[in-house]
């Protein structure tokens, strides 16, 4: 393992930490900014992803669409006392193609209300698409495949 | 720490990461191949494991007793619709006698039915030797020492 | 990325992995061995934090305070036969001002009881500062932020 390929791994690491450092700092405004323009984004249940179905509980094929479903979250205005965690491990390349990666990776949601009530929100794991860019890498497609075919998305922060 | 030592360190953070994603897909055929041909697998309690009890809700001394056990849960032909995640965190190596690693990892196993109910299914902590075979670091003692004392393990994927 | 920056990370792995082990080990006599002399830890809540208060469930402005703890718990003398399991992801360096490193992370806590019954316990991030010493890196300041408003730690091992 050449020391290029060790500083990519922690470079992903980092990535998927701050991802999910973003989401659960509620800092939704900043979330597009880890996608490409043109990225393909899906919440879906695994029944569905095995089956090959397009559907999604969330669905956006470009940031701008990412970042309507943010003002969509914020307009609903809801406030709802809640916080969300993110614990994502087994962070791995599945391919490399040229310099864009096949990712995936185990992530666990755990919501807690604001009386301390805690539950598991989501479990699952994400199959992504990775682009480097300028500014780092970037989510050119990223699907949150869920263990569990529902899922209370309507007022929750994207996974 | 040297580039060396350094790139043994993601080996084997990748190697947990593929043994959670093996599990989790189901794909428990390819399971064995984790593993050493006189390997010893293991699913314990806590309080059996300190108490030096070799006591197993599992036991296996052999990659062949694994495929038996991979068998035997296909053959049971019981279609359980639920799914299982592993978040692996935490892996450090506690020994290196002349190659031979005891590794140590937590781990925290959600299932999730069909009907989107998720429960804690298991939380604990590997113990396990890693030997380097030509084809990558293989388990040559793997010990799943769980925080409970039971556990359902009869229809269960291996942890 | 050069090869010390690499080192640095990956011991910074070490080291959560350590401290996470060393909890769920009981080993709390160890625990005070993660931190300066004059370390400020503090476990509190995400509300209290984020409103800039220096309230904490638990408090300590020095090694010795945390040896005061331990000592406590231990006094209290009280067997709950119950385990805990930290898992921890997403650890982050958000500032190296001239080797004393800015550190956060995400955790979650699970619970197993003697009957078996698992809970999720806590889940928040660590807010942590770094300092190397000679015997490695160190705690100067940890502070535990919940998401949740209230947790149960008059007889919990810290978080």
């Amino acid at each position: 393992m050449r020391l290029a390929e060790v500083a990519r791994r922690l470079e992903l690491d980092t990535l998927y930490a701050d991802y999910a450092a973003c989401l659960d700092a509620d800092a939704l405004e900043r979330w597009p900014e880890f996608f490409t323009e043109d990225c393909h984004y899906r919440v879906t249940s695994a029944e569905n992803y095995e089956a090959g179905l397009p559907l999604g509980l969330i669905y956006a094929t470009s940031k701008d669409m990412l970042r309507d479903r943010v003002s969509a979250l914020r307009d609903a205005n809801i406030y709802e006392p809640q916080r969300y965690r993110h614990l994502i491990s087994g962070v791995r390349i599945e391919r490399d193609d040229a310099g864009t990666l096949d990712v995936t990776a185990n992530f666990l949601v755990v919501r807690t209300m604001q009386d301390g009530a805690m539950i598991l929100f989501a479990a699952g794991r994400y199959v992504d698409r990775l682009v480097h860019r300028e500014d780092g890498w970037k989510f050119a497609r990223k699907i949150a495949v869920l263990d569990s075919r529902q899922i209370d998305t309507l007022l929750a922060i994207p996974i």
